[in-house]
């Protein structure tokens, strides 16, 4: 089963010099339960033998790594999943592609969207961007009557996405999402583990956990 | 077989506002035997889109389409070979990941490394750059004497590549490839298909063919 509640996206231009295996452990000690390794600058070596290094800590903490966009490298690591959005390989294209143990999970912006990847095989949806944020300028932003919309058209689990803090993380889930997706407030934290902890109990207590 | 004696590389840059497909095709009308679609920009949707296009045009022409270095869209679009070169996925993990017909050509600038090539399963090698270059202005120099000793080190079947054109190819062919890899030589070329010939037939002189 995924386990969505705290789902920390990572992205290396957070880290103002310090090391990123330190910063992902300190999350997982601080409650994260999925980690996803999203680099876009890397070469396929530096992806791959990060994915490897990441894969060793997540698991470590019982925790599955999955990997965005790059199916090559979520295969060559054996990752628990594979994160796709819009701009990435079709959903289909990647399902067939794909163990049948390895999830799939596809980004969301509209109700259309989310069917879409759900009848293309997707096992959970990231749905946003929620608020603005500076990781995914671009990123369009989805309105809570949408999300709520999408999390009752869809059966399968759902996370929020996007500019999603301690201080803010009630709307989404007052719309009755699975977990919420994060990037700068945790990567970007002075204390990770305290900012993952925090998220972590804020969550599990709207989950009723 | 391979039929490797004139490796068209692809880079969209040197377009200069030409139509992609359609220097391609004058490509293969002047005689070019494999692409390689080499995309370092695109998202995995548009790589994806565009080798969907230029297998069906190199397949209308009875020549196979290599990707350059992602796994992924070789396997999303059945490529007939994938290149890698070594800031790409190491080449056994990729040998294990593709299809038994889809053939793995690698990049290799030492015995070494060629030798270690051939024994993770490349059908081929790329060698270089012979010349200074601007498509790779970091790729080392190879020199004649080390494509002598790679040519005959290993079995498989040896292109090389970097800064070849029709002037001075035959510094490479004297050296005993099975073919020359290109990139601005045709598609920098105001007529790509008479670059193409020009450089077919004195390949095909060197080769005796």
């Amino acid at each position: 089963m995924l386990d969505m509640r705290l789902y920390l996206v990572t992205d290396r231009s957070h880290l103002a010099g310090r090391d990123f295996l330190t910063v992902l452990d300190a999350a997982l000690r601080g409650g994260v339960t999925m980690i996803q390794l999203r680099e876009k600058e890397a070469s396929s070596r530096e992806f791959f033998d990060l994915a490897i290094q990441v894969r060793e800590l997540s698991h470590s903490h019982g925790v599955p790594l999955w990997i965005n966009d790059r199916l090559d490298i979520a295969l060559a690591v054996e990752a628990d999943g594979l994160h796709i959005g819009q701009s990435d390989l079709p959903a289909a294209v990647a399902r067939r592609l794909m163990p049948p143990a390895m999830k799939l999970g596809v980004s969301a912006q509209t109700v259309e969207q989310a069917v879409q990847a759900e009848r293309d095989g997707a096992d959970c949806l990231g749905v946003g961007a929620m608020f603005p944020t500076g990781t995914k300028s671009d990123a369009k932003p989805v309105s809570a009557d949408e999300l709520r919309r999408i999390k009752q058209t869809v059966r399968i689990p759902i996370v929020a996405i996007g500019g999603i803090n301690a201080s803010n993380l009630a709307l989404p889930m007052r719309c009755g999402v699975d977990g919420v997706a994060v990037v700068s407030a945790i990567m970007s934290a002075p204390d990770p583990e305290a900012a993952a902890r925090e998220l972590r109990e804020k969550i599990d207590a709207h989950l009723g956990k």
